[in-house]
């Protein structure tokens, strides 16, 4: 199939047009699960790729990213993500948001019984249940979720300030659960540093290999003091920074623990404006190995050493993912028309089995194929391969391509 | 009303969440209109803040961003206006997508007849239509808006590639019609630079006093090739890039036109993946003057000169804005509940009472106001600001306190 992608559009605008004039865009929805662990009700806000929806290519299952103050950074996170895999910088994945009920109890790796300086000594009596809310995530969103979507193995852990306390958290304490770690401007102060000098020694004993992390840093300084001034200080205000300082100090210094670790501190940031740069930057981070372009000096001489090159490539990010990933369906589907339009079949050919042989449940690489043959006058292949086509799913152009083809012979 | 958006929050999510157990989340609608114009149907994707839904505070309008391939960026573009407005990076403002039909044929800034070597010999019968679509923008579309969502006259144009020629066409040939351009990666290479010729002669004898651009330009040079070595080529391989490193050399060459001017080019990115970081870029750059922090100290200290500040800053803003803006009302509601927490009761009353001044429409400031009253005993005062509060929108909990109030006296 040669536009699949407008196909669908198309389809879908239609059948939506009908039924509301003014439509409504949806990023996803707002389910709710009841923890036992926590003994409450659970908001999440879930993103699906489009792509899910597509029964024409193969059927497709994602990445899992889990977001903390999920309703908050939501639709930032949904946006970056669809423009970064669209150029396959990151890999489509689903999102889930965690919207709050005690946020500091959740979020907060020990209780504080008295007053806090930091925050004008308000009290957070419920505070130190990072653990437990870990556990919530661990033991029944991720079955949930896992139940109710196509998802794989890789999952990946964001939150901003206490979340990305938690975050690190999640890393030292319980590393099983995730495989890549976004941390933006971590609340590492809480309870006079206490889980940073926790990290300080387990960063030094334990092994990370597999696992990524990026952790932002917002300028927090009072105005006219900088960094070198803020490490020596010893105040209150500076806090805040020096403790997210000496952490990314121990991930420098711990390099032999086989975590991918990357930061930056963000000068024309604050606490509160940071969170999205660090998404940003944080994903190309994370996602560094992912990227895939063919240069126009490789479309220009297309081969058998250039699909060795997409092999090997995807081959390492398979590694590094934990699950196959293949040269995605319809980048491979649209170069192999490209090359069909300019007459270079063997070239088409190749891309078109390269299809087949990593999508072999997809109806689009068989009806592709099918329109290669047809095109090349092999009538017989043709036909086997829209019939095989058809039995993945119906659909009527296909049927019509394959009966003209039966009553031509 | 001392936590109105909790409050409106759970209204809002009890009535959806009977509705529907799993909640969409919507992000906006998509409209049709009919273009004479342009002869065709055209389909626009509508995103409205929150805020305007909330008649607790007062009644608000918004500038409004045109966004080109409206559909492919509209969600990455939402995400981050709602995180930086919240943090008063740029304002609130409703973003209009519009999706494209034939693409080329209004994006391009002159008409092509034969085939068009940097688009593999493609050819483009229909292109050069770019002046008629800023026609249909000006004449059909932003009517159509201003008909039916509460705008601000400042507006803000973006676009990408074929888009990004679209803006600078708006600005060079059509400066009435936007306040402040986004162009991403522009292709100024259409047509033997035509527009760019124009642009070079235009930017030295126009005044753009009050408008501000910025320009993000990707990395498309071959590989091995430096900025250098491109500009003193002459291929038409590097051709995409100097003729946009010309532009920009014109731009900075003619600062003496007013035009607030950026731009930067992003060695990490190509075409295709530059849009996102150029929208967060971008917006921080046009919006640079927008920000407002009271610092920790001025919290502290908050007197009369503080308030000077607040005023001046946002006298400043509006100015540039071209409409009255105002501190916002909840940071001033917010802050001035925590003082209120804090005894500050003197510091309290300034902000409130600077609410009433810049919100008089607002049920919310004569509702604050009157708790603040009724704090300090003061029954009379009190009832009158809740009467006053009522005779704007109808509240329970505010009519019961006015009415326990009326039968203690």
């Amino acid at each position: 199939m040669r536009k699949i992608l407008t196909f669908i559009a198309f389809a879908f605008s239609c059948t939506l047009a009908i039924a509301q004039p003014n439509r409504l865009i949806t990023t996803g929805t707002i389910e709710s699960l009841e923890s036992k662990i926590l003994n409450e009700t659970r908001r999440v806000w879930v993103y699906v790729p489009g792509s899910a929806l597509n029964d024409i290519s193969g059927p497709k299952s994602y990445p899992v990213l889990y977001l903390l103050d999920g309703d908050a950074h939501f639709l930032s996170m949904v946006g970056m993500i669809q423009q970064f895999s669209r150029n396959t910088l990151c890999p489509e994945m689903i999102v889930v948001g965690i919207a709050n009920t005690d946020r500091t109890r959740d979020l907060t790796t020990s209780n504080i019984s008295g007053p806090i300086r930091m925050m004008g000594n308000a009290v957070a009596p419920t505070s130190g249940g990072s653990d437990k809310f870990l556990a919530f995530i661990e033991k029944e969103l991720m079955p949930f979720i896992e139940s109710k979507y196509p998802t794989q193995p890789y999952k990946v852990f964001v939150g901003h300030s206490f979340g990305g306390l938690t975050v690190i958290n999640a890393l030292i304490n319980h590393p099983h659960m995730f495989s890549a770690y976004l941390s933006i401007d971590p609340g590492m102060w809480w309870d006079n540093e206490k889980l940073l000098s926790q990290a300080q020694s387990v960063l030094r004993n334990k092994k990370f290999e597999g696992k990524s992390l990026y952790m932002s840093i917002a300028n927090t300084l009072l105005p006219g003091m900088d960094s070198a001034q803020a490490m020596a200080d010893t105040t209150m205000q500076s806090q805040f920074f020096r403790s997210i300082m000496k952490l990314d100090g121990a991930f420098k210094a711990n390099k032999a623990n086989g975590l991918r670790y990357g930061s930056k501190f963000y000068a024309a940031d604050d606490h509160n404006s940071i969170p999205i740069i660090s998404i940003h930057d944080g994903l190309r981070s994370i996602f560094s190995f992912y990227q895939f372009n063919l240069t126009a000096a490789e479309i220009a001489g297309f081969n058998a050493e250039t699909l060795k090159r997409i092999d090997a490539h995807y081959e390492s990010v398979s590694k590094l993912m934990g699950y196959p990933v293949k040269f995605p369906e319809m980048m491979a589907n649209a170069l192999a028309y490209r090359f069909m339009g300019e007459g270079r079949m063997a070239e088409s050919e190749m891309l078109f089995a390269l299809n087949i042989k990593n999508y072999p449940n997809s109806f689009n690489v068989y009806d592709s194929m099918g329109e290669f043959h047809e095109a090349q006058g092999n009538k017989q292949k043709a036909i086997e391969l829209y019939k095989k086509a058809l039995s993945i799913r119906e659909f009527p152009v296909t049927r019509e391509r394959m009966e003209r083809l039966l009553n031509e012979k």
